[in-house]
C-alpha cells in the first residue's frame, strides 16, 4: 500500500456504542478509516484487547513505533483503563497533560482524559472534548468565542472562549425521549398503533415536531414539565395520531432543551453556534434552533481525527 | 348487621390500580368500606363483572333498589364503559349531567364523567374531579378560591373558583421518576448498588431530596432540564452515594414541578393550597412546597366517598 505521507499516529475514537480507528499521516492527513460496532458496552469476545487487535492490530504489527491515542468512554470507569478527568476550563495542553499511558496487552495505548466541571453543578464529558478540539483546529476563528452543541443520547452544550472549554452542560434529551417512548404512557399509542409511523422526512411528522417545539417555546419560564402530558391529551382528543405523538414528544423535549439554554444565555448577542455530529440529529436541532429565532448555525462533522491529532501533538506523542 | 342510617348509595372509586367500594347511608354517612387491588389494569378473572360482583355483589343482592355510582378510570376508553368528558370549568351539577347509566351485566351502574380542558393545552382527568368535589363538600370555604394538588403517578394541579374546577394541569412527575429510575443511566448506580437504599425516613435521604429540590429551585427560568444529569455527575464525583441518587432525582423532579407551577402563578397571593391523597406522597410535596417558601398547606384524605355522594345528590340518584 502506498501512502502520500508516512503514517504518524494510530487514533481511536472509542465510545459507548462504536469504535472508530484512524491511521493518520504527517500534518494530520487521514490515511485510513475503520469502524466497528465495538463500543465499550458492545465488545466482541475477548474484550478490549480483541477489539483493539481486531480494528488496529495489523497497523500496530506493521508500524510498532507509532503512538496510539484513544479518546472517549474507553477512559471511563467501565472502560479499558480509567483516566481521571481534567478540570474545566481546559485547552489542548491541559487535556494533553492528563493523558494516561498504559499497556493493556497490546503495547502502549495513550488515553485522552475527559473533562469535569466543578462547583455546585458538576458535569462530565468523555470524547466530546476531542471533537471540539478538532473543530477548533479546523475552524480557528471559533476559538475566540463559540457555543458548541453535540446532539446525541446525552447532548453537550459547551462554551468556548480563548481556545478553552470554559463551561458545559449535559442535556439527556435523547435518553429522555427513548425512555418515555419505550416505557411511559406517552409512548403507548405509537407502540399499539396499527398504522406504521410516518416517514420522518414527511411534512406531517415535521408539523407535529414543530407543534411540540412551539409548545415548549410558549411555556416561557414555566418550562414544559406541565405540558408533557399534552402528548397524551392531544392524542385522546384526536388532534394527534398515534405516530404523530412521537414527533410531538420529540419537539417538546428538544424544545425544552433549547428553551432552557436560551433562558440561561446571559451574553448578547449569542455567540456563534456550532452543531457537531450526526447529520440527521444536527438537522433536527437546526430546525429547533430556527423555531427559537436562532438561524445562524454552522454544522461540522467528524472532527474527532483532527482533535486526536491536535491532542497528540500537544502531548508531543508525534515523533 | 345494624346500621345507624339506612343504606342509600353504593359508591365505587375505580381507578387504574385499585377498586374501592363504599356503602353509604342517608346524609352521606360511610357505613362500610372495602378495597380490592382490582384496578382496571388488574382485573380478576371474569373482568369488570367479576370485580363488581366480588366487591359489591352482596350489597346489590340485598339492596337491589340502591343506585350504584362509580368514578375514575372505569369510565375511560379502557374501562367498563367509556363516558365522554365534561368540559371545564365544571361544577357538581355539570359533572352530574354527564353521568352515563349502563348495564354491564350486574344491573344499572352510573359512571361519573372525567373532565377535559380545551384550548391549546388540552388536559384530562378521571376520578380526581370526584375527590375535589368531595373536599369542597367537606371544607366549603375552599370553594371560593383554592389550588388543589393530587400527587401520584400523574399529579394534577386544579384551580378552583366559585365552586367550579376552572383549570388544571397534569404533571407526570411520578411516572417520569419511575422510568428514569428503572430505565435510564440515572437509575443505574442505585440498581447496581450493593448497599441497600437507605430508609426513606432517614435524614440522609431527606438531605439528598432537599438538595435536588434546591437545584430545581435555583435553576430559575432555565428549569432543571440541564440539571438532570447532575444526578450522575454528583455520583461520579462522590458527592452522592448510589442510594442517595434516587432521593436527589426525586427532589429534582418534584422541585421542577413546583418551580414550574409557581412560575405560572399569575395571582398574588397564591390561593390556599390543598394536598389530597396518599399521606406519604403528600408529605413529600409538603416538604417541597416549604422549600419554595409555601408553608400554608392543608392536607385532606379519602374525600372520594363525599365526592360520589355529592355527585349522586346533584344527579338526583338518591331516593
Amino acid at each position: 500500500m502506498h501512502h502520500a505521507s508516512p503514517p504518524a499516529l494510530i487514533a481511536l475514537d472509542w465510545g459507548t456504542s462504536s469504535l472508530r480507528a484512524y491511521l493518520m499521516g504527517r500534518e494530520g492527513a487521514l490515511l485510513e478509516r475503520r469502524t466497528q460496532p465495538w463500543g465499550i458496552q458492545h465488545l466482541p469476545e475477548g474484550g478490549f484487547v480483541a477489539a483493539f487487535r481486531g480494528i488496529a492490530g495489523d497497523w500496530r504489527d506493521r508500524l510498532p513505533t507509532l503512538p496510539v491515542l484513544a479518546a472517549g468512554m474507553i477512559g471511563s470507569r467501565h472502560g479499558w483503563q480509567e483516566v481521571p478527568y481534567v478540570e474545566c476550563p481546559a485547552d489542548p495542553a491541559a487535556i494533553a497533560a492528563g493523558i494516561v499511558a498504559f499497556d493493556g496487552g497490546c503495547g502502549t495505548v495513550h488515553i485522552v482524559p475527559g473533562l469535569i466541571q466543578g462547583g455546585g453543578l458538576p458535569d462530565v464529558m468523555r470524547g466530546e472534548e476531542t471533537q471540539i478540539i478538532g473543530a477548533l483546529a479546523i475552524e480557528p476563528e471559533l476559538a475566540t468565542a463559540s457555543l458548541f452543541v453535540l446532539p446525541g443520547t446525552h447532548c453537550k452544550w459547551a462554551n468556548i472562549r480563548a481556545g478553552r472549554v470554559v463551561r458545559f452542560t449535559t442535556y439527556i434529551t435523547g435518553e429522555l425521549y427513548a425512555v418515555l417512548r419505550d416505557h411511559s404512557i406517552l409512548g403507548r399509542p405509537a407502540k399499539e398503533a396499527v398504522v406504521q409511523p410516518v416517514d420522518k422526512a414527511s411534512a406531517v411528522a415535521d408539523a407535529s415536531f414543530h407543534r411540540g417545539l412551539k409548545t415548549a417555546l410558549d411555556s416561557g419560564a414555566e418550562g414544559m414539565a406541565g405540558r408533557l402530558f399534552t402528548t397524551r391529551s392531544l392524542f385522546l382528543n384526536g388532534e394527534l395520531s398515534a405516530p404523530q405523538t412521537l414527533d410531538y414528544l420529540s419537539g417538546l423535549l428538544v424544545g425544552e432543551e433549547i428553551r432552557s439554554v436560551t433562558a440561561g444565555l446571559h451574553v448578547s448577542p449569542c455567540p456563534p453556534i456550532v452543531l457537531l455530529g450526526d447529520a440527521g440529529l444536527c438537522d433536527r436541532y437546526r430546525m429547533a434552533l430556527a423555531a427559537f429565532g436562532i438561524n445562524t448555525v454552522r454544522t461540522l462533522d467528524e472532527t474527532g481525527p483532527a482533535g486526536l491529532w491536535q491532542i497528540a501533538s500537544a502531548a508531543r506523542l508525534l515523533v
